[in-house]
C-alpha cells in the first residue's frame, strides 16, 4: 500500500501533541512525513525539520509558504496536519484548504466560532477531507460501546455521565513558564475556553459520540481555582439531550490526584455501560437482572467494528497512540479511496468531522455564556 | 457494663431497615431491645416482638401505648427507635420526645420541613439525645477522611463530588407490589423527595460531614424515567459551598449496574481523596506530587478517631452493619454518660443529630423546588 | 427463637479472636454468653468475664471446672467455645466432650496430630457437634462458588491456586513482645507450623471446601525469614489432587503490603473463577468464550445457598464478623434441631468438622515433613 | 538521526509475532524495513514483502540469500529480526551472524541447547550485537521496579512470584488447525517446552531481571491437560535463588479467564511490589509500616531510567507495543553508538541477550527434566 504525503504545522521541538500526532500517523505505515513549517521561530523550524528527517527545502518558514509550495509540487503533501495553540488552527487550516489539501486538525477546531464556521463552510466546498483529532472516539472499546448502543442493547438511554478530571494545573505552573500551561490558560491563545477548551470538548464529543444522541441545551458552572488564572480550570455542566435524557460533564484540571481520568458511562432502560481511558482495553456492560460483564478489546462479545480498529491479541494491551493511530488509519483510507475513485463522505465513518469541531467550539461559547449569565440554561443548536 | 434498654416503632415482618438497626445494635453488646410497636397491624406486631425475644407484655399495638407504659415502668426503654416509613417518623418521634425517651431516628427525619423543624425544637427543649442515622458517617474511614480534612492534609477545599447510584428502580417494580418500592415512591408516604430524599441525602450529609463544609445555593434537576412514577428517581444537583468551593451530587436509582454505588470525592489545594462504600476499607489518598497512596482501616497512616471506631485487623473487611454500629456505639457511650451526670453535647460528637435531620429535609424541599422552577440556582437555608 | 447457651474458654482481655468469636455469635441473636473460663490468669478471666455481663458464679478459674460445674446445671452451656492459643486446644475440647457439651474450636485443631485424631474420635464416639472455625468457608461467596463447581459449571476441575499472603511477621516483632506474635511463633505453644499452621492451613480447607476435591499428595518449601525464628512464616507447596488437578498453596506471613490477603481461583475445563477475601463481596466467573463475569453477594445470578447465608442487599458490603457468624448461625441451627429430636449429622452441613480439622493437621504435619527432607513429594493420608 | 536498515526473517502472511516487531520498530522512526526472507512458500514471501513496501529485488526466497546478498550491498541490511517459530531461530541467527549482521531475535533463542549454546559463542566471536525479545522487560514500569530493587528500596529480597496464566490452549485448537496452536503444540517446531517455553521463559527472565537474583535451583510440575497434546499446557514451579530467596512460577495456557496475564510480585526485607501486565502503567509498591502507594508511568517517584523509556505524558497509557518498541528503540542507539566508535557492550544495557536467552532455554531444559523425574529439585548451571 502506498504511503500518504504528510506536511505538519506547528509540533516542532518542545511541543507535545506534535509527536503524539507524528507517532499515530507511523504506527499503521500508512504515512509518510515529507513536509513541515513546524515552528514560527525558523531556527526551530530548520532543527526540528533535520531531526524528523524532512528534506531542507521541505522545513518551510511558515504555513503559507508550505501550501504554495506543496500544492504546485507533484509530489506534493496531500494530507496537513495541523498542531498549533488553538488560536492558530484557524489560518493554516484555511490556507490548506485553499489549496486543496486535506487537513488534520487539533482540538478545540478554532479559538472564535466564526472561525469554525467559516473552516466548515471552506471545507465542504473545498471538497477536502477535514478531521478534528477528537482522539478518543479512536479506542476500539469506544467503539464497540457505541455499536452496542446503536444496536439497541442497552434500550432507550437516560442519562450520559462524563467526566474528566486531571491535576496538572492544580498549582499555577503557567507563573513558571510551564510552555503548555502558559499557553493553555492564555485566553489570547487558547481562546474562551479553559479546561473546557482543552478536555472538556473531549468529553463533550466522547458523549455524543458514544451515545449516538445530542445535547439540546445545557446549564454550566465554569470556577477559576489557581490564582490569577483568567480562563476556567473547573467546569460542571448539566446537560439536556434531544431523546430526555439527562447527563452531566465534570471537566477539571485541578482535581489532585487524577492524571488523565476520562470516564463515561452511560445508562438505557436495559443497561450501562462504563469505559475509562486510562484503562481503555475494558468495557464494563450490565445488563438489567445479569451480572456485570467485563468486555475486552479482542474478548469474547466484541464485534467487528471494534477489532478492525485493534491490532494485537486481548490481553496485549493497546494505548493512547494506538487509539489516536485509528483516526489516523481511518483517514488514510478515506484519502486512499478518494484517489481510486471512491467518494465515501467522512460524515459516513467514525471519523470527528469539521462540523464536530464546529460543535465543540460552540459548546465552548454556549457554556462560557450560561456560565457568565449565573448559571442558566442555554440552548446548544 | 450495663446494656441500655431499647424500644423500636416499625420494623415487623418483612421489613429492610429494622432488621439492620437490631444487628447493629447488637454487634457491640451495648443493648438490649425489650419493647416494640413493630407494625401497623397488630398481628404482625405481636408475632415480630415474640420472634424478637420481646415480652409479650411490651409488644404493643401502636407506639402511643408504648411511650405511655414503658415511661412508667421502673425498666422502660431509654431508647426509641424509629424505622418507619418517612412519614411515619413524626408522630413516633414527637411522642418519645414528649415522654423523655432517647430518639434514633432513621433518614430522611420527616416528610414535611414542619414537622422537622418541630422536631429539632422538641428534641432541644426535652433535653434528649436524638440521632437521625445517617449511617455512612460511621464508617471508620470516612471518620478517618472528615480528619484528615480538619488537620489541614488536603489544604483549602475546592471541589465536592458525590454520587449514589443504584438501579433497583431501573424498572417500575412498584407496579408489581415490591413493598420498599411502594412506599418509597409513594409522595403520600415518601415526601417530596424520591431517590433525592432516599439517598440523596445520605450523599448530601456525607458531603458535608466529610469536607466540614456547608452548601450555601443549590441547583436541581431532578427525573423521573420509571414509568408513571409521581417523584424523582434521578437527581443531578450543582451545589456551592460557604467557603467557595463548588461540587455536584448525583442521585439515581435507574443507573444499571450500580448496586449502592456511593462516592464522594473531595479536593483541595494540596490533595485529593476518594471513598467508595462499596469498598469501604480503603480510602484513596493523592497529595500533590506525590504518588497515589491507599489508606486501609487499621492500616499504616490511619489515626486514632477511625481505629476506634474499628473492631477487627485490617485486611479483615468490616461492612456496612459495623459502619451502621458504630452509630449505635457512640449513642450507648453518650446514653451511659447521661447517666453518669456527663451532659457531652450530642453536637460535639461523630453523631448525625436531629438539626442534621431537618437540614436534610430543608435539602430535600429546597432542591424540588429549584427542578420545578426550572432548574434555578436556590439558597439553601 | 430460643438463644443457645453459650460458654468460651480462653478469649480474656487482650486476646484477639476471642472477641470475634463474640461478635459473630451475637449478630444473629442465636446465642447468649453466660460462661467462661476465659484466662488461665484468675484475675484476668474474673475481669474479663465482669466486662462481658458474664455471672460472676460462671467465671471459672479454669475449663475443668467450668465443664463440671456447667454440665450439672440445668441451665449449662450447650456449646463451648475454645479460642485459646493452639496447644491449648485439645485438653478444654476433650473435657467438653466427655461432658456432653458440643464445640467450636479455632482452628488449627490441635498442635499435635494424635491428639486431632483422638478428638475426632471423641468427638465421634460422645454425640456431641464438633466445628473448627474455618471461618472463611462462612463467606455467602465461597459458599456460592462450592455450589457452581459441584453443579458442573466449571466442568472437571484441572487447576485450583490459592494463596494466603500477610506481612505482620515481616519483622521480628516476637522480640518484643508482640503477644499475638510470641505464641504464634513459639513451637511449644503453636505447634509444628508456623505461617502453615497459621493461615496455611485456612488455605487448605478451602481449597477442598470449594473445588470438592481431595488432595493427594504435597511438596513443600517452608521457610523462616524472620531473624532467630524457629517456625516457618513463609510456605510454597505443590499439590496433587485426587482428581488428577494441580495446584499451588502459597502462605506468607512477611510478604510486605498484605494484610489479609486470602485469594482462591480455581480453573476447570469449561471456566474459571477467583475470590478474594479482601473483596469478598465479589465472586469473578469466566466462561469459555464469554466476557468475565462479576457476581455479587445478594446479586443476580447467585443461588439460594450464599443468599441464606448473607442478611442484607447487594451493594451493602458484608465482611469477615458476618461470615464467621455464618458458621455460628449454621452451629445454632444444628444444635436447635438436635433439640428436636432432628440429627442431621454435621457432616452433612457446609460446617468445617473435627474431621476437618484433623485433615488440617495432618496437612501441616505432612508439609513440615516434605519441608524437612528437602522438599519431596509426600502422600497426604 | 539516520534510520537503521533492517531485514526480516519470517513474519509473512498470517503470522502474529512479525508484525508486532514492525510496529514496534517504527514507533520511535528509528529503522527501515528494506528486506525480507518473509516466508518459506516464495510466493508468500514475495506478497508479503509488496504489501510491506519492500522492493522486489529485496524479497528473498530464503534467510541465506537475504544474508548473503544484504551482506555485499553497500546499503545492505544492518540489523536482521527472527521471527520464525522456534525450530527456526537457529539457521538463520547463525548465518546472520556468520555474515556481520546484527540480530535480534524472537525468544526461546532455539529449541535446543546445544544450538543456543553456539549461538552464544558465535555472537560473541562474531563482535556482533545480538538481542532476544523478553519485550516484558521493555516497560517503563518494570524498569522502574528494577531500578527501586538495584537501589535498595525493598531491602534484601526474600520471595519472587511470578505467573503467567493465560487461556487461549483451553480446549485443544490445534485440532482445528489453529495455526499459533499448531506449532506452539508440536514439538517438533517448539521444542521441550509447551507454555514453559512459550510463556514461561517470558516470566523466567522477567523474574531475574526485575529481582537482580539468579535462580540457583528449581523443581518443576509440568502438566498437559489438553487433550492429546504432547508439549506442556501448565507449569508450576518451585525456585530458589542464589542469595536464599526463594519462589513460585505458574504459567499456564488453560486457565479459563486469563488473556495475557503476567504478573510479578516481590518482597524484601523493608517492601513490596507489583506489576501486571494487563495494567502496565502502575507499580504498586509497599513500604513498611507506609500505606500502599500506586507509582504510574511518568508520574511522580518515578525515576529517570523509566522516564527514558517512555513517550507520553502519565494517564496516557502506554500499552504492550510501546513497551516492546523500547527494546527497538535502545537496540538501535548500540547500533548508532557502534557506527560511532563507542563499543558499549550489550550486557551492560537493559537488553536481554543471547546469553539470557540461552539461560532461558536452560531453564526451559532444566524444568523438563525435573518434572520428567517426577518433580525433583535439579540445579539451573
Amino acid at each position: 500500500m502506498r504511503k500518504i504525503r504528510l506536511g505538519m504545522v506547528g509540533g516542532g521541538q518542545g511541543a507535545f501533541i506534535g509527536e503524539v500526532h507524528r507517532i499515530a500517523s507511523r504506527i499503521d505505515d500508512r504515512y509518510e512525513l515529507v513536509a513541515g513549517a513546524l515552528s514560527s521561530d525558523p531556527q526551530v523550524s530548520a532543527a526540528s525539520a533535520a531531526e524528523l528527517g524532512i528534506a531542507h527545502d521541505r522545513a518551510y518558514a511558515d504555513f503559507h509558504q508550505m501550501a504554495s509550495a506543496e500544492s504546485e509540487r507533484e509530489d506534493g503533501i496531500e494530507v496537513a496536519v495541523i498542531v498549533t495553540p488553538n488560536y492558530l488552527h484557524f489560518g493554516p487550516a484555511r490556507v490548506m484548504l485553499q489549496h486543496g489539501i486535506h487537513v488534520i486538525c487539533d482540538k478545540p477546531l478554532t479559538a472564535h466560532l466564526e472561525e469554525a464556521e467559516e473552516l466548515a463552510m471552506l471545507a465542504k466546498d473545498s471538497g477536502c477531507l477535514f478531521a478534528v483529532t477528537y482522539n478518543y472516539s479512536g479506542y476500539p472499546m469506544v467503539r464497540q460501546a457505541r455499536e452496542m448502543i446503536r444496536s439497541g442493547e442497552l434500550g432507550a438511554i437516560r442519562l450520559v455521565q462524563v467526566e474528566y478530571p486531571q491535576d496538572w494545573l492544580a498549582t499555577d505552573i503557567e507563573s513558571d513558564g510551564q510552555k503548555q500551561a502558559v499557553w493553555r490558560t492564555d485566553p489570547s491563545q487558547a481562546g474562551k475556553g479553559g479546561s473546557i477548551g482543552d478536555i472538556g470538548t473531549h468529553a463533550f464529543h466522547l458523549a455524543e459520540f458514544v451515545s449516538g444522541l445530542k445535547v439540546s441545551s445545557l446549564l454550566a458552572e465554569l470556577t477559576s481555582f489557581g490564582e490569577g488564572r483568567k480562563l476556567d480550570d473547573n467546569a460542571q455542566i448539566l446537560l439536556r439531550y434531544n431523546n430526555g435524557a439527562r447527563g452531566s460533564l465534570w471537566a477539571s484540571q485541578i482535581a489532585v490526584g487524577h492524571e488523565n481520568g476520562l470516564r463515561l458511562r452511560i445508562y438505557g432502560e436495559k443497561g450501562g455501560l462504563e469505559w475509562f481511558q486510562e484503562d481503555p482495553n475494558k468495557l464494563n456492560l450490565s445488563l438489567l437482572n445479569m451480572p456485570k460483564q467485563i468486555l475486552t478489546r479482542g474478548g469474547p462479545g466484541v464485534g467487528e467494528l471494534a477489532n478492525r480498529s485493534s491490532r494485537i491479541p486481548s490481553g496485549h494491551p493497546e494505548g493512547f497512540l494506538e487509539g489516536f493511530a485509528n483516526l489516523y488509519k481511518d483517514f488514510s483510507e478515506l484519502v486512499i479511496a478518494r484517489g481510486n475513485g471512491d467518494d465515501t463522505n467522512i460524515e459516513d465513518t467514525l471519523l470527528p468531522t469539521v462540523a464536530d469541531g464546529l460543535r465543540g467550539v460552540r459548546f465552548i461559547e454556549t457554556a462560557v455564556a450560561s456560565s457568565q449569565a449565573g448559571g442558566i440554561w442555554q440552548d446548544l443548536n
